[in-house]
């Protein structure tokens, strides 16, 4: 069984189990983002919160199934609660996501994720310039939220975050990279329309919750959902690129997206 | 003239009457439902207003027709501005809907809806879970915002609690259940690929605001709103159930409903 | 050459101008625009980014193209971080679009328009009654976010505050008018179904924070902003007019919309 048929499987097999245990995500995310990242964790079959507030923050995520913690509209208020909620998701064993929007490009930002990196996410999600700039690399070159880099030139980066933060890290583009530091996967599914819309990394990130939810593999659980999600991305653009069409195609894709769509259209780069 | 065919009557006039008056609508809500709320109360005929300061939410509550109180995304100085709005909502004998969401889940939820409760609600809209946790029930089981419980478990819940309170509640589910203590209410349009849709109970507690404001009795406005929800959810279903294109669908059918929709498709459940 | 053809040409260029340079738009904005102002955004071909945190708003903009601050979600923290950022512009140069939402319904409102003023905006964005309130008139009668007067009742208005403040000021509605206190241009375009999805205005300030980006005339940018725009508007209207169906159609549109679609259909007004 080569490499590709066992990805194959293996996410195949993951998005049947999410679906079937549809966890609960627990998001501290972005304005921005909060309705097409809710929207995509039920089209795929979870079930997403948006809950901010420091006095509940750590209370909801003994509940949830997974954490997804997103910097893309900072406040000082916020940050508090997402370190109390990065604690308790550490003391309860469940898996966090950190999406560290616009990393690099200001200090708070770059601060922000200092602060959060010791409270040791499971998988990092960003694009190549954030992953670049969260991993110390001088080379970053972010354009506000959006990356100026591919992700062949954060690969190395990507590496080594990974292995000096002992977790999975994800750094999508045109091919997404997955990687806990020792394996490495190179998914090359997906549409360039998916950059037309914003917040769909975001939402990728809290989808990447919900498979984390289910997997005690993180990288596993990392590679699942970029695969399918990229997989819907192009599934969306067999309809339509415009982009608020794709926006509405690209959700209901996540829904119809079958284990053997997997099987038949996943795509490794080498 | 039976009680469907008077339900039907009193909906349809007050559909009329709702976009005849186009009622500026007072909303404080949450992050994730803000857009879909403002774009229903448009697309439904009334004139959404998201406004959230305590320095302002006294002041506008005066020249808006009615009240929407949201507890989706919580945090402290928000419920500041709650209690705020809603003491200024009884000075000015405006309406006002409660949305309990995630009561239960969280302490803070649990506290918020009962430092909100004593400022008298006109109308509490939840889920049946919400719904049997307002109601102090100890069988609601909450999965985070999603209910976990049917409208059937929390119809005496929802009797108690608008004794109780002398108010109207409405809980939605499969059969969406209207009391005030007296008079209950079962209907049975939708659809569920509502459920499918983040925020479109929100959405609903939004509408019935709109509803609300052109209504003297909140049990009326509220069969009103669920009904007129309800089959333009119905009407959406005909013509997809895919979330993203759903979605879509059904905001066009909140401007598409008409009161002779109403008089041919209101279903009322025993 | 006419004046309609100097202006369709104008536009032409500066659309094309804009999509080459596909500048950097740092908004501070309402909760309810955040998603469908993002969108426009990226359809139109700019880069969108919502940063409002006290401590790096300042930052932000010295790498943006120009900055939108809206405040249709007012709230104490964010009025401290529009006024950062506003003197943040000024101080790098960089263009400012002023969106008064809802101006003159509360003295909030009002109060913060008169600390926001002073900062020197670029370019102010309302509807009619809004601009007539920041002008000072006192026969403005917004309801609630909705404009209750036409843009021919305000246009001595907004004359008389485009040379007060030496700025531009767009006061939008079934005709838009433009004007820099000596020039003024009405804009015939759009559709009235453009008034039935949300932060449409919203995100029309957003759009012309990236044609100010690219053009050092303020007036010329603005022209052009709502020349485009107003011809999406037009455009999407052929196909639907819909809410939800309208709202993609719109985005759709935002990116279909080519410099000789300009030339062909813009309409000015006497």
């Amino acid at each position: 069984m080569d490499n590709r048929t066992a990805i194959a499987a293996k996410t195949a097999e993951l998005l049947d189990a999410m679906r079937a245990a549809r966890p609960l995500v627990h998001n501290i995310s972005n304005y921005v983002s909060m309705d097409v990242a809710a929207n995509a964790l039920l089209a795929i079959g979870a079930s997403p919160a948006m809950v901010h507030a420091r006095e509940e923050v750590a209370e909801f995520i003994a509940i949830a199934g997974a954490l997804v913690i997103n910097i893309g509209t900072l406040s000082a208020s916020w940050v508090e609660s997402m370190i109390l909620a990065a604690e308790a998701a550490g003391r309860n064993n469940k898996p966090w996501v950190l999406d560290p929007v616009g990393a690099g490009a200001t200090r708070l930002r770059t601060d922000t994720v200092k602060t959060l990196l010791p409270r040791r996410p499971s998988i990092i999600r960003g694009n190549a310039s954030e992953i670049m700039a969260v991993a110390g690399g001088a080379g970053a070159a972010p354009k506000g939220v959006d990356s100026a880099n591919t992700t062949e030139e954060a690969l190395a980066f990507a590496v080594s975050l990974a292995k000096h933060q002992r977790c999975t890290v994800i750094a999508t583009g045109a091919v997404d990279i997955v990687t806990d530091g020792d394996r490495v996967v190179k998914l090359a599914n997906g549409s360039p329309a998916m950059a037309k819309v914003t917040a769909l990394g975001c939402a990728l990130s809290a989808v990447t919750g919900a498979f984390a939810a289910v997997c005690p593999d993180p990288f596993e659980a990392s590679v699942a959902a970029v695969a399918v999600y990229g997989l819907a991305g192009e599934m969306a653009a067999d309809k339509t690129t415009r982009p608020g069409s794709y926006r509405v195609a690209f959700l209901d894709m996540l829904e119809v997206v079958r284990p053997q769509d997997i099987t038949a259209r996943l795509k490794i780069a080498d």
